[in-house]
């Protein structure tokens, strides 16, 4: 009999780590966008030198919510305040399950007054949807999904284009564009720009501390709109991304987009589990990498662990407060940058050229191989934290992951990345048969910036190292 | 004032190496189709190992030619003979310039009586164009163009659809969809086929010694058809082969797709070039790799070079004729594949992650940056031919390339490749600042076989080395 929801889904396919591991959605896809506009070397270095625009227009889910319930409906699931957010305002919106754990992010805009629309991956958009279906809250929700990952040369249509500039020219370009110079916008405050002729929503959005934004409107108005901005930016340097480059911008930012939704396991979270179709993310999505445990809620992340502790709120009530309220956030692991060894890197890839075997295939600038990524991080032997999105930077030169570590792991350290699974790997699509390999790494911040390696193996130790 | 054709375009630029050393059109790119269906490591292996669904319905210029002139329009053009050409064959079509210099190749097929299509690159579909319409032929002419590079969501629409099965398995999922045994057809004998109830046209193809087809029909029944053979192929391991794998086939078997048109020069060639519009992909295509000569002519190539002089039949007058009489094919250039030493280019790979500069990104599988690659490959120092199409195989677990070099060059021999342009790198956008490697490469058959290498430096040896 087919299954038509995720809790028929998880019953009958056993293991649901299994299930995950061996998911036959294949890759995590950046789609529509071309791979490259230029190379993805001097696409990364844009946004470090000059100025890039990203095109945000087709891998994320827009929620738009709708009804007098609309803030209400978003603040009882989230662990931020919602007491600074007047129409014109943004914020990154975290829902956790009810035991406090993550079941996303992204980011949710106060358009209009009783108007909302949440941007981001699936999970927080369906988590959001059921709520307002079944929570009695007077919202209307339409849903615009993400584009297709393989349109196959078949019409792509969204509701609305969305863009950033970034980068330290990226204000130039916009002061130009708009005709003269912008309105001085708060962080994740909401404006209007004039590009070639209209008036264009804006939210004053920033990376590595230069100003940038993020902009939207009618996707009809989608290739006209770029390519004023591209036409307009050419003095500044300013550089189209492409889809292979685009979600590496992370790695220096810091943010960690894929964390599993905490969601498959809970009795108070199984009408949930009913209501998600068997087609859902949530039950095609992958988990992929070197850590394996039979405990599908070793995947899950807690707020601190993703660097959210300080969005808790306890001014509202919502789901997760009551086990967030028992959670020591000191305690709990942290979010950091490891910086990979580049002759331990090397090695990985000098395996695809010499010798017999190989190692797990990196790919470059992005090297994750599922929906989310879990890659064990040791210490002495001893599990110390979680890799969690991988690739390269161009600017560092470097690999770079971030990951979450325990407490006692210090900046500065080194770790190791077990890069690769085990037993040749798993039947994901995204994986060729191929041997793991432990990968030396310095533990730095985020967002990161290079430190010096203090030690091998001082610092803190495992007790019993 | 703005150029009209490539005559002006040439006029104006000054030095035609250059500016197509600089051509801002950026990567050469397989449209359309997703990079990847799996991986690209066993999507290579499926095409020797089981089976492979190459989707080619968007990558190449479909020109069909109607009319009673249309076998002698392109046996005028041809190299070679058309005295075994009737309704039902395809041959691998070779048009040279004037002075016996290839312009391109591609496949044409030999549909009804007085209905020709030619598929291939468009130097090739250009030139035919060309002398239809000013040559005084009774033939019509539809230039059905390969799919935008960059689609960017707006709706891709093609005459045909275009497949081939390949691989080991190949026949068995054609004799399953075919509901029975398919008759014996020769190579590059044409036929039909049942798919899903549809009576399709195919062509007999093979690789690798595998008998296998190419099947094409009505665009609308593109996915339809796809979706059927991949169904019936399932238990066959028939393999989707996403775009950043497909042109690394070529690679094992040896047909080389890039050749630089040779049109930029000589009087004869003139009208052409005033016929050619400005943003044809002769004036907007790109040269890249190591060799660099002033001289535009040194990159052309005549049949022999590239392995076509068995093609050419003295039996009909064609355009170039006088010239491949006067010359002697054993003297000339011959087509090999060379094997890129493995621990070189792993020294290649190191460089992104360690030290202070890098070499030319390598990229896997396809390691192409241009329109046109041309890489010198050197002997004691001395020229001895030209890298022109590089790559990874996952089944040979090397970098391969195709080359064209001197006949005193044997098989086994050791050569070195030099990877990377000079001085950091020309203007067109897949090229990131660098510095350039020399890379030892075995001289290896074509199609590829592994050779031991005899020596360093033994067998032929320059004449001053």
């Amino acid at each position: 009999m087919s299954k038509s929801n995720l809790e028929q889904v998880l019953a009958g396919a056993g293991n649901t780590v299994d299930m995950l591991r061996n998911s036959q959605i294949g890759a995590y896809v950046y789609p529509v966008v071309p791979t490259e506009f230029s190379n993805w070397r001097d696409e990364q270095r844009a946004w470090r030198d000059k100025a890039v625009l990203f095109d945000q227009s087709h891998h994320m889910v827009d929620l738009f919510i709708n009804g007098p319930d609309a803030v209400k409906l978003v603040s009882d699931l989230a662990i931020n305040t919602f007491n600074n957010f007047p129409v014109g305002r943004a914020k990154q919106f975290v829902p956790c399950s009810y035991d406090g754990h993550v079941i996303g992010d992204g980011i949710l805009f106060h358009l209009e007054e009783n108007h909302l629309v949440f941007v981001g991956r699936a999970p927080s958009a369906n988590w959001i949807q059921f709520h307002a279906e079944t929570g009695g809250y007077d919202v209307e929700i339409i849903y615009d999904d993400r584009s297709p990952s393989m349109p196959m040369g078949r019409p792509v249509v969204r509701k609305n284009y969305r863009f950033q500039i970034q980068g330290p020219n990226a204000w130039q370009v916009i002061e130009k564009l708009n005709g003269g110079p912008m309105p001085e916008l708060k962080f994740f405050h909401m404006g209007t720009m004039n590009i070639g002729g209209r008036k264009v929503s804006a939210l004053r959005h920033g990376m590595a501390g230069a100003p940038g934004l993020e902009i939207w409107g009618p996707y009809d108005e989608y290739l006209e709109i770029r390519d004023t901005i591209m036409e307009a930016g050419r003095e500044f340097g300013l550089t189209l991304v492409g889809s292979r480059t685009y979600a590496t911008n992370t790695l220096e930012s810091g943010w960690i987009p894929s964390p599993l939704p905490a969601i498959y396991t809970g009795d108070k979270m199984k009408a949930y589990r009913e209501w998600l179709p068997a087609n859902s993310y949530e039950a095609m999505g992958s988990i992929g990498g070197s850590f394996v445990s039979d405990n599908i809620e070793d995947y899950y992340m807690t707020p601190f662990e993703l660097g959210y502790g300080p969005f808790i709120k306890f001014d509202h009530d919502f789901i997760g407060r009551e086990a967030l309220e028992k959670m020591d956030g000191d305690s709990q692991r942290r979010k950091v940058t490891l910086a990979w060894n580049g002759e331990d890197v090397a090695k990985l890839f000098a395996s695809y050229f010499t010798g017999e075997e190989n190692y797990k295939f990196f790919d470059l600038p992005l090297a994750n191989y599922a929906s989310s990524n879990y890659d064990a991080v040791t210490h002495g032997g001893h599990d110390v934290g979680l890799s969690m999105f991988t690739g390269y930077s161009a600017n560092e030169r470097t690999v770079l992951s971030l990951a979450t570590v325990d407490p006692r792991v210090e900046i500065g350290q080194e770790v190791k990345v077990l890069w690769g699974e085990p037993d040749g790997g798993t039947n994901k699509p995204t994986v060729e048969k191929h041997k793991q390999l432990e990968i030396r790494a310095v533990v730095s911040p985020v967002p990161y910036s290079k430190v010096a390696r203090e030690t091998y193996a001082a610092g803190w130790r495992t007790g019993d190292a």
